[in-house]
């Protein structure tokens, strides 16, 4: 990169983290949590998502959907059919998310009607790492069809994670998955993150997953409170 | 994005499609076939590549690699057990390979004495698509495990992609492949475009894939000696 391409990139990204700051203090106020889900493509954010919305909201919790694509509304009318509000940002080919995009979107929801708002992010390991959404919790999905090495590969992107999800656990003798290296390679990027194995077709995982969220969400609103 | 920010971002890309004419012509003058790889990270980039450079070797071709990521150089590991000639590009975080990166890497390769150069991009099915680095051949792989909505999902990919590489052939029974769903939104973005379906691990699939590169590579050169 040339010197003005950093210092333009970096201007682009302290804009980006000021905005991000104001969304997560708006979030906060309206005692919603937000969850911004980063994988590859393929690697299953939507079966997650369609499954999670479906169960949360059997649980009785308020859930909503952003969901982010360089093209097409198909994951937003695959989630909408969970009954929850969803909308689609479509980045016209930009490869990420940012807090302006998010911004731009939540008049379409009730804030402070929700609990949980989740946001898709578009496939990509490298560049919505970059990316703060203003988010309280950043998860990250790796498929065990993706092999053991991904997280060493992109560092930027497990190393600001706060959950891991192993998704397609349901394939892992199929496609001969390599637990302790890939948990190794998860945990040399990030030491103590939280990290379950789940499946969106059996549903393995699933209810540690959202033990998860409610712990997270509880304490994220009694700070906010306090 | 930002009107100046645009007006950058055209700068850079025009800026590397001269730079990348310049490497097809040094690349066309040597008499070497150049085939860049795009796909998702874990689509099986790197195990297509052990196997096919080992296996035209085998055949008395003439093969070299270059491979992009944004951390490590496992992969060039893996690849040089081929016994070819094999250089690592870490991006240092960078999204994609660019004509620059690639020119700079160059010198290690004596390009004369080359049949084949396999240049296996930064895996991301966004950006690579935009920087063109003066291949002759630009494969996309889609494994059965990422679902059939991506070619609708990642156009700029899958439209620009001279071959479609179905990947990972040998699990499409345990990840339910939806075979003719994928086939044709590969068309509808790409309607001519050759696309074969293979398998690193039992190897179907492979001999038509070098059959198609032979041909493809024969032509190639038989244009620039005209």
């Amino acid at each position: 990169m040339t010197t003005r391409s950093v210092v333009i990139r970096q201007g682009v990204l302290s804009k980006n983290d000021a905005l991000a700051a104001g969304l997560r203090e708006r979030f906060s106020a309206a005692g919603v949590f937000v969850v911004n889900l980063l994988s590859s493509p393929g690697a299953g954010k939507t079966a997650l998502l369609e499954r999670a919305l479906r169960e949360l909201r059997a649980r009785g919790l308020r859930v909503a959907a952003l969901v982010g694509d360089p093209a097409t509304d198909c994951d937003a009318r695959r989630l909408a059919r969970s009954g929850a509000a969803v909308r689609q940002i479509d980045t016209h080919g930009r490869c990420h998310l940012d807090a302006e995009m998010v911004g731009a979107e939540l008049r379409a929801f009730d804030l402070a009607g929700l609990d949980y708002l989740f946001i898709e992010n578009v496939g990509n390991l490298v560049c919505p790492a970059s990316y703060d959404l203003g988010q309280h919790l950043r998860v990250v999905l790796l498929a065990v069809t993706e092999g053991e090495d991904k997280p060493l590969k992109y560092p930027a992107t497990f190393n600001s994670a706060d959950l891991v999800l192993i998704t397609k656990r349901d394939l892992a003798a199929a496609c001969r998955f390599e637990r302790a290296a890939t948990h190794a390679n998860v945990r040399a990027l990030r030491p103590d993150v939280e990290l379950l194995e789940t499946s969106a077709l059996d549903g393995s995982g699933l209810a540690e997953f959202y033990a998860l969220l409610e712990a997270r969400r509880v304490a994220a609103l009694a700070v906010n409170a306090s």
